[in-house]
């Protein structure tokens, strides 16, 4: 299974993707694509118009994006509602099913606590996928997010099967179980 | 002039179209999509799709976005952020300039004082375009920002000429000037 992880953003969206075969975690590429332009539709339409070329180049089988966190700044909120709007609709276009993940939940699964700081994350990244070049923090981030989607796709079957209840949005993060 | 006005929202997303000729302006079509799913990515690309249809049936010339409101609901904002986005992407797409204007500046525009209530709107939209029948109040506010910009289309080389100021976003709105 190909995995696409993208951490959204307006000025620097991070994608990162892994192949994720019998428990074992391979890296294929990771990046940052930049929004062009001055004015709103056009530097969204340079994020959708990228992030588009990168589904098409890597074939992923699923996405996964790291879940928006909301602070009371709303200009802010707004724009990366706007960013996260171009993450999620290129993998729907594609018919890609997509995970969502809060930040805590990606830290958690990737780095063992949910309080982890970027340079462990990005350490661990690097752990889990040898000889990985990252191509900057937010590219990091994204593969993070790519490794935690494949935790959850190990887990989530064993879950089902055991009649356990999914995590649930409240604890952080979501998963979702492909038959 | 064909200008398609469009009232950003996730759940309901108001879209309107007129003609403006020699001062004069016309209805040609007005309604509202509904984002259908409950994950966000076929919601976003539900709206995508039904909006990319409307640029493509009616083939305006330029496009006019409410300026989405931000208050402290967080969440609200990130949805209408997200909402948003789509209505700035689809027209980048079709290579239409898009002017964007606050919700005062609309009203102050179409009804005369920036704290008008719906039915004022509607009222003066009807006085407008004669015979249109309105489609929801969100396709009534679409019409709105259409007329808006119909009227900034009129005014705005004037002031060009004259060498005056352009107003200033922090004023409310924001004209852009095609030659």
């Amino acid at each position: 299974m190909r995995i696409l992880g993208i951490d959204p953003g307006l000025r620097n969206m991070g994608w990162g993707v892994v192949d994720y075969s019998g428990n074992r975690l391979s890296h294929v590429g990771n990046g940052i694509v930049h929004s062009i332009g001055a004015d709103m539709g056009p530097r969204l339409l340079s994020l959708y118009d990228q992030l588009t070329d990168i589904v098409a180049r890597f074939a992923p089988d699923c996405a996964a994006v790291e879940h928006t966190f909301v602070n009371k700044d709303g200009a802010g909120t707004l724009k990366l509602g706007q960013a996260r709007a171009i993450a999620l609709l290129v993998p729907a276009q594609a018919g890609l099913p997509v995970g969502e993940y809060a930040p805590n939940a990606v830290k958690k699964t990737v780095v063992g606590v949910g309080h982890a700081d970027k340079g462990q994350v990005q350490h661990m990244v690097k752990m889990q996928l040898p000889g990985v070049e990252l191509n900057g923090a937010d590219a990091a981030d994204a593969l993070a997010i790519a490794i935690c989607h494949a935790h959850h796709q190990r887990m989530a079957p064993a879950i089902v099967q055991a009649g356990g209840a999914q995590p649930s949005p409240a604890k952080g993060y979501k998963v979702k179980v492909w038959a």
